[in-house]
């Protein structure tokens, strides 16, 4: 089958962008001794699951328990949730998951770690335990060197639970390089603290699991972090390409769009809206558009409705027809996946497979 | 099952709620003698559409070919497809479904009309066509009387299109009364001359199918509207009650969530993101806010990662807590509904039926 012949909307991941996008980071940890374990939220595809295993990951993240059923099921057996997890549906079904594979769960609580240990206790089974740091995202995590501890010190009293190390997502690392060194001294100096703290309590560990897209690269200027959890590379996306960490050439994944209306002047209306793209606006230029039409940059996508790509065709000397097909790359390659229940790898103009997304709408 | 039973995120939808809203708007058609064709698009689920006719609709709206496939499988077989079919891929799939269903379809080109043409001559079938007028929203639709008179004409003469009238959506529409009151002037004054055009080139129709969220429930007031397509009305969402057209009371349908991380100061966090809620803005009150805590009105959920929801509870007494659950309005509920594989039908506590999602995922 040829792209030509897939009706739109569809999404299309160019497989060598996304084996070089592979390839690419398993060299980048290889040569900084990091273990790499990609998260799985990107694509929930267990097929990619286990090309980013064979590229050498030594296991994957994945966000909600739900995914890693179904990354479970189809046979990946190292699971990082990077996520609480909190209530008792939930903390049966962690143990249960916890008798057959080798499970590691983030907590910044101890109610979080009191719930996950009466489980274990009761199935029998045990978790690996990360705590994780707030290094200034400001969304979970413990604030203090002392606060880690105690709740390290906690979980090691608790059954079920192992404490296996720290873990933080520096989300709100910038754009510029200098931004950037003074937030990575901020991080350092507060992973230097718990150390010099976890090394005077006596309490060993082995992981320090961090990393986030902007900051993926320079994963090695972390006192410390030994893992990281990269997900977007897999396909990049128009935000990554915003903050610097990608180039266009490195977006494996593009939507296949077709025009549909032309009939409202300085306008052209493509068959996707925020139940294909999604509403995620653009974190670079003032958020303006919501993706980029691969041959023809200057048009923006100024709005979504819901199944309308609404299209400003008047700073472009490009003339739009009802049926021509266009190539764009998302705003955030994340969330679009999330809406779809296939993905098309295509390699040059052949269509050579197409994957489910297995993990969509596994919400739990 | 009890509510308290149901593990988070959930969608939740208060039956008494949703069955009001349905008959209100049922008897609001019945009053002012305009057919009731409910865009299913909110809700994707034949169940709620085979409501929607129990309660007086003649027929349902869709806006995608596989969601009218979805419905006709489940017995609903009078469809709108409110949306321009484009491409030899759909055009065959719309002659098959009009073999089987009567269809009507919108179309705003020559290009998109000569298409479904083809595809219904080589089939043998028919189906019906809507021209769209763009009454300012600057969407799809011609721009004047003349336009749609020529593209009727054209539409009369070629073979498998059954010409029927006359479509608009005025989603430009605005909260205040004196806004609408413009708009409505200068849309009347649209469909009048299109009505002369129409009348005097002895070009008879029976429909002009009009209506919007904020202009829902005065759609009596736009000359010669005969039927309306209203989506929201079934469950309502925060964005519906910020343009006036529905109270917090009438909203049906609500996200279930549990607090997951009260660590950092300020925050609480809870287990829906973007791809529990969308990251659909609220359209009124400066765009605050990604829902509406029903108990807590006033702590405004200020940002969404994919999977955590960030609470700012610095303005409200309220004190959250790990493990604790929330009912949560979504900003949008259409591409709320559209992440979910089921939703829950509760009646006070009990939970009385859950609905799988069966036209999501349905792109094409």
């Amino acid at each position: 089958m040829l792209i030509s012949e897939l009706d739109t909307p569809a999404l299309v991941v160019d497989l060598d962008v996304m084996e070089r996008n592979l390839s690419q980071m398993a060299e980048y940890c290889r040569r900084h001794h990091l273990r790499l374990r990609p998260h799985t939220k990107t694509h929930k595809i267990p097929e990619l699951a286990k090309k980013q295993i064979a590229s050498g990951a030594l296991g994957i993240t994945v966000a909600k328990l739900g995914e890693a059923e179904v990354m479970l099921k189809a046979g990946l057996n190292d699971l990082l949730i990077a996520y609480p997890i909190v209530g008792p549906a939930k903390t049966k079904r962690l143990a249960d998951l916890a008798i057959r594979a080798a499970v590691t769960v983030a907590v910044d609580s101890e109610e979080a770690a009191r719930g996950i240990s009466a489980a274990m206790a009761k199935r029998g089974s045990e978790v690996g335990v990360l705590i994780e740091l707030d290094v200034g995202f400001g969304r979970c995590g413990v604030a203090t060197e002392n606060d880690a501890l105690a709740l390290a010190q906690k979980i090691s009293s608790l059954p079920g639970l192992q404490f296996k190390g720290l873990m933080f997502f520096p989300g709100h690392f910038g754009v510029s390089p200098d931004e950037r060194a003074v937030l990575r001294k901020q991080v350092n100096d507060f992973l230097d603290r718990c150390y010099e703290a976890f090394a005077r309590a006596g309490l060993p560990f082995a992981i320090v699991s961090g990393g986030s897209t902007p900051s993926r690269y320079e994963s090695e200027f972390f006192h410390g972090v030994n893992e990281v959890r990269p997900g977007t590379y897999i396909f990049n996306d128009r935000s990554t390409v915003g903050v610097s960490a990608a180039t266009i050439e490195d977006c494996a994944l593009s939507v296949l769009v077709t025009v549909v209306s032309t009939s409202v002047s300085g306008r052209a209306v493509i068959d996707g809206g925020s139940k294909t793209f999604s509403s995620d606006t653009y974190h670079a230029e003032h958020g303006r558009g919501f993706g980029l039409i691969k041959d023809d940059p200057a048009t923006e996508i100024e709005r979504l409705s819901e199944e309308h790509g609404h299209l400003n065709v008047t700073q472009s000397d490009r003339r739009y027809s009802v049926g021509e097909r266009l190539m764009i790359i998302p705003n955030h390659v994340c969330t679009t996946v999330n809406m779809h229940d296939e993905i098309y790898g295509v390699r040059g103009e052949q269509v050579e497979t197409v994957w489910q997304v297995a993990g969509r709408g596994k919400v739990r």
